[in-house]
């Protein structure tokens, strides 16, 4: 029987509503089997996962890319120990933040619902298949996973273990579906099937996310870039401002919260920017700065329109001296990706001020752009990063994966 | 100079910025001098309004058609009024739910914000541009307003009585967009602008939205039908049942929240279906009975599949008996519109399961789907009805316009 995404999908949201009306503990008892069958399967897992990684070096693959696919016994455990972490978080399900008597007598409340069926789309990491099945599992959501070729054996592997969970529970298989043919085809049809799937999540490269955005009728949540920006104010601690700088752009360069830029404003310049400058050459951060912050920097190039807007996920930041805290939001307005924006400042009505001014999904005062993830907001495990702001903006945990119906309890009222 | 769509949509997000940093005040203000400015400007207004009556009328247009465009002293009033109540309304910019203290040390709260930039593409009826101005502005978004060919002289005139009071507050004029030329290739471009536009959100009939939901590449909030439920439980209270029957399906038959079909369940048939046979005859209402119901309604014809999918908006109805709550739960999955379902029955657990397993957007136990709208479930004026799960789900009022963003203090914390 050849496989019909159309028809999967259809099955999905059959077998959503399933999903949709289980207690939180059922819920939690199919995550707690799912991870605990993942360890016990592990040899099977372990030899597909072998399966994918020949696969790669003989295609050739950088080997950073077939770094990202391997899994041993240690990666498992921590797939596991993150769906039973999962598990123990609040289901946000059912619940009813308030209930109003209205004029007429009804009584209306919301009430939080799954969003029926979500599409992930992603690219080589096999942990991605767990993650986002228990993310949509604990929200109550079918999920349709397509992942990456490369990863095509060990997500199957992967699958095995939620299926049998599933089966144990008596809940229907198609509640979660692995897409077993990772054709571009199939991708493109998934893409338009709005009539059975509620959201599209792509997850990896900006091509990929650009393309899903650009094809897709179904509803796409979308992370591009962050171009994180810190504004250093006049009246910044200048060692908070180092430690920002430097837990922002030096301990994680490849993570989108990294800093990209940063903005100083000019009466605090002289006497920071030596500082900056002794901070990034230890980390050997290469620096692309405006004319008039240049000299501060041995070996600095000139910034160019290219460097306001560039994403680096390297060790090079550009920076910019701006003459007041206008012009920093002003930059900030022009070149931002929504992503994350930092000050650092004393000044309480700046800071107070800079908070209500930027509008991006993420905005700081005194803390480091490296915050600006799930676990460390709040949220439990995280789904994604949106940069648009339409349903979540910012990291995204399992009460993104949820929508709120309307509430009415009436004894006969009818309406005027 | 010609009109840009692409450049007018750019500076509608420059705009964006200053409107989002305006305080509930100021916004107040600006809506009721647009208020007080319609009035003003009556003489200016109908004047433009009688060129459109005038062109629809020697374009043949139907008299209804022709009395959706008509403007009068009573109906600026009542526009007018429309926009002192979005006033008078609370506004949702800048609340922070609650802000919780994590591990790190930090703060974080998500602060609500506007949306950025909506367009609004609609058909016929002129308060629509004034409408939807007032409930974008309020909740300081930017808005882009282009409607239908027939009404675009009442249109330009009442915009200028917003140009007039934004000019007074001294608010970038593109804070309000009227596409002066209703051109179809002006709509399909402001359709790929996903870099200035957030939201699109079209109102008319179902190939409108189809359309503009096929073809854009901004999310776009769909409302495409309402095919509402009522389903009558062998434990329904008989009164109720014909009070909502009654009022669901005759009030105004042409509302997306009447009822379209009606399910009984088979051991209140008998004495139940007698009683709104001659309710629905008085009223007029043509049935479309299942086969065991048919016997019960002089002249009912038999209902086909197309008739549980039928949205009538007509005196008509159909009607199917069920075996049990889980047969009309059944129903209900298969050919709902996510809009609104109602139960009736005066059993405790019933309604709850009801309540619970209907993921529809509005959901009632013995009230009236007439209830449906956002005014009377306490959303003040309604920019649309959401039929889509993601952002929002229902009647959307001015929070449906806003989303959040997280909120970071800090005292100069890093990450580990």
């Amino acid at each position: 029987m050849t496989f019909s995404m159309a028809d999967k999908a259809h099955q999905a949201q059959i077998a959503s509503r399933q999903l949709a009306r289980l207690t939180s503990s059922e819920k939690n008892s199919i995550l707690n089997r799912i991870a605990a069958l993942i360890l016990h399967h592990e040899d099977a897992i372990l030899a597909a996962n072998q399966l994918d990684i020949s696969a790669a070096q003989q295609a050739n693959l950088a080997s950073a890319m077939v770094d990202r696919l391997r899994l041993d016994r240690s990666a498992l455990e921590k797939i596991a120990q993150a769906v039973n972490e999962i598990a123990g978080q609040s289901d946000p399900v059912g619940s009813i933040s308030k209930i109003e008597r209205r004029p007429s007598g009804i009584e209306v409340g919301k009430m939080r619902i799954p969003l029926g069926v979500i599409a992930m789309i992603y690219e080589s990491r096999p942990n991605v298949t767990i993650d986002a099945a228990a993310l949509c599992l604990k929200a109550g959501n079918a999920v349709i996973l397509r992942g990456g070729k490369e990863a095509i054996n060990s997500n199957l592997a992967l699958a095995k273990c939620i299926e049998q969970a599933l089966q144990e529970h008596k809940i229907n298989p198609d509640a979660v579906v692995v897409v077993p043919d990772p054709d571009r085809a199939i991708m493109n049809e998934l893409m338009t099937l709005n009539q059975y799937v509620d959201l599209i999540i792509p997850r990896g490269g900006e091509g990929l996310i650009r393309f899903v955005s650009e094809n897709s009728r179904v509803p796409v949540i979308q992370h591009f870039k962050g171009v994180c920006h810190l504004y250093v104010d006049d009246a910044a601690d200048i060692n908070k401002a180092l430690n920002i700088l430097d837990n922002g752009k030096a301990q994680r360069v490849s993570a989108c919260n990294a800093l990209e830029t940063m903005l100083v404003h000019k009466d605090i310049a002289a006497e920071f920017l030596p500082k900056a400058a002794a901070l990034l050459k230890q980390r050997q951060v290469k620096v692309h700065a405006c004319e008039q912050s240049l000299g501060y920097f041995e070996g600095a190039t000139a910034a160019t329109d290219e460097d306001w807007h560039a994403e680096y996920l390297a060790l090079e930041i550009a920076i910019k001296i701006v003459d007041d805290f206008d012009a920093a939001i002003a930059h900030i307005d022009l070149y931002s990706s929504g992503h994350t924006e930092v000050i650092v400042s004393q000044d309480y009505s700046r800071a107070q001020q800079f908070i209500r001014s930027i509008n991006s999904a993420v905005v700081m005062a005194n803390a480091s752009s490296r915050f600006s993830d799930g676990g460390e907001l709040g949220l439990g495990a995280e789904i994604g990063i949106s940069t648009s702001k339409l349903h979540a903006y910012g990291p995204m945990g399992v009460e993104s994966l949820t929508t709120e119906k309307f509430v009415v309890l009436g004894d006969g009222e009818v309406r005027a």
